[in-house]
């Protein structure tokens, strides 16, 4: 059986899939072997696909545009009970939970700079109606929506596009550290830092890549690696599913422009796309990074996997950055991109 | 000029390299070009290597056999002042610090599983020389010692043994949560986080790798990534360059031993290494994480780079590793390694 572990010092938790587990010699084997494979898509397990269906969003009673399903070796799974328990000086549960696929089309497109927009906003719709879905469980406190495009960043098979939905029974690490930051700020400034993020990057515009009616879309000044992007909405939610109310077309006009830029102006790099909401619930036990709505900000990050971290920042949490993010989305925002007359308009910079 | 900036959630720092910064254009081209490059000796910089010399270990007069020289395009200098400053909501500091390569021979030997013993020693002598001069800089805090093997560990310039000591400013936060993790155990149990662990893995064994006299070498019990390896010493110190008196030979033999292990078990796989030692010293400004000598205890972090992490990992800072410790562990102590009778004895799993 598959378990949670959590690392005594660091408080981090990792799932041992014992179930997937391969024995370490396969292993070694298949890393040997690793490459990047374009499944054609007469094989394509997404084409056609005959999973049993979480959740469909169809046209009509007819065939579905956008499709949930299980994933083929889930690193979590729903039990009886979600229990814990002490091993010597370290915790462990079992990996409650849940891990689904979601099938943004039934085409063979690898991605979301090659759709329209009105399918990135079914593939949006979607995300929102599992969230409500999965938060109805109360044995779930988080789910993480993630995407891996290409080989570098996490995914074997390329050529159908689709994203990950992973609900767990613990909020991970990251989401707590990125509540509590936000929480310290508004206890000490009474603002949500995200909110004066946007102001500020609004005004001096040298980070901004793309600015949207609702949303804008800049490379963070602490960023830790060459083009990481992230997407804020200039409206304050906590909360993804709320926060998006109105803005899906918005928004998947401005996914749908910053991966065509990724893809013409990087060279169709490997990424990867997670949204960061806040947990499903509160609870008294967990004060200290508990936040009110006003104090944490929904947002998107896209990582692209153009550097790889080295030993400094492995073992420091430090990173090295060779390009500046002003430089890094100068260079985004003087991309061209084909098609149809943007709606989006890229800001001059007043660096 | 470079600089650190400080992400204003997380608090991590990232040094932004404009002194060495590429366009981006350039890092673009650069990036489809990247393939490992194998240096022949007679292109190497490293054999011969005529830049300024730091500190050499040397036999009497005669040649170095430790070499130590600056970065040829240092991420952090020394400058006259270290100082900081506000920007918006965001935190400054000039990239004050220093960056040094350690050469570890002056023959073109790949990596320490290719070392004698006594070479091995010779550089860990180099480590705890350059840890006891940098620590005099009062306005350098800590001191990131580490190792970069094969390219997907970041390494670029493949066939020389060499590693790196970033010496910085501010202490790093993967180091304050280790600080502050270990602290808090020590708080609740008045022991050692890390002795703990000692105890419990060696009565346990089926995480245990190898034992020596004064370390024992080990996959933790939540570990994130298949193979990460942990050396522990079992005396407690929290400062490596005083917990490693008297006992560089039996690390040099255990060095030798663990990644012999990995190159023949592994297929030569790339890796980082990193000592994680207590910052140079405490300030009464950090009380929240300062430690005393008795809660923090040293060790050195071996990660093999035969897994990524993708956008779950990158997103939550959870992991999903789907090898269990105690099967790579398993693993790597049934690995044959030739050469002289092994001073360490693999331990026999009770799993």
């Amino acid at each position: 059986m598959s378990e949670l572990r959590k690392d005594p010092v660091l408080r981090r938790w990792v799932i041992i899939a014992q179930e997937r587990a391969r024995r370490p010699g396969t292993f070694i084997e298949a890393h040997m072997r690793t490459r990047q494979k374009d499944i054609p898509p007469e094989e394509c397990p997404f084409c056609h696909n005959q999973d049993p269906e979480i959740f469909a969003l169809r046209e009509g009673e007819g065939a579905w545009k956008v499709k949930v399903v299980p994933h083929g070796s889930p690193a979590l799974r729903i039990y009886d009970k979600f229990h814990r328990h002490g091993y010597g000086p370290y915790d462990v549960t079992n990996a409650y939970g849940t891990h689904e696929v979601v099938i943004e089309s039934p085409e063979h497109i690898p991605g979301m700079a090659d759709m329209g927009d009105q399918q990135i906003k079914d593939v949006l719709f979607v995300y929102v109606q599992r969230l409500n879905e999965l938060r109805k469980n109360y044995n779930l406190r988080y789910a993480v929506i993630f995407k891996n495009y290409g080989l570098a960043a996490g995914s074997r098979q390329i050529g159908h596009a689709r994203s990950q939905i992973l609900a767990t029974s613990v909020t991970p690490i990251r989401i707590k550290d990125k509540l509590i930051g936000a929480k310290r700020y508004f206890d000490y400034h009474d603002r949500c830092l995200y909110c004066d993020m946007v102001r500020q990057e609004l005004e001096q515009k040298e980070r901004v890549v793309v600015e949207t009616e609702h949303f804008v879309s800049l490379m963070p000044f602490a960023y830790r690696f060459p083009f990481e992007l992230i997407i804020l909405p200039k409206e304050h939610h906590s909360d993804f599913t709320k926060g998006l109310k109105g803005k899906e077309e918005d928004l998947a006009r401005l996914l749908k422009d910053i991966l065509t830029r990724f893809k013409i102006g990087l060279d169709d790099p490997a990424f990867n796309l997670v949204i960061q909401t806040a947990p499903f619930r509160r609870s008294r036990k967990n004060a200290k990074w508990q936040t009110l709505d006003e104090d944490y900000h929904w947002h998107i990050e896209i990582m692209p996997r153009l550097a790889r971290a080295a030993g400094f920042e492995k073992g420091s949490g430090f990173y090295i950055c060779a390009i500046p993010p002003e430089a890094a989305a100068e260079y985004l925002r003087d991309v061209q991109i084909a098609g149809d007359e943007p709606q989006t308009t890229p800001v001059t910079s007043h660096a």
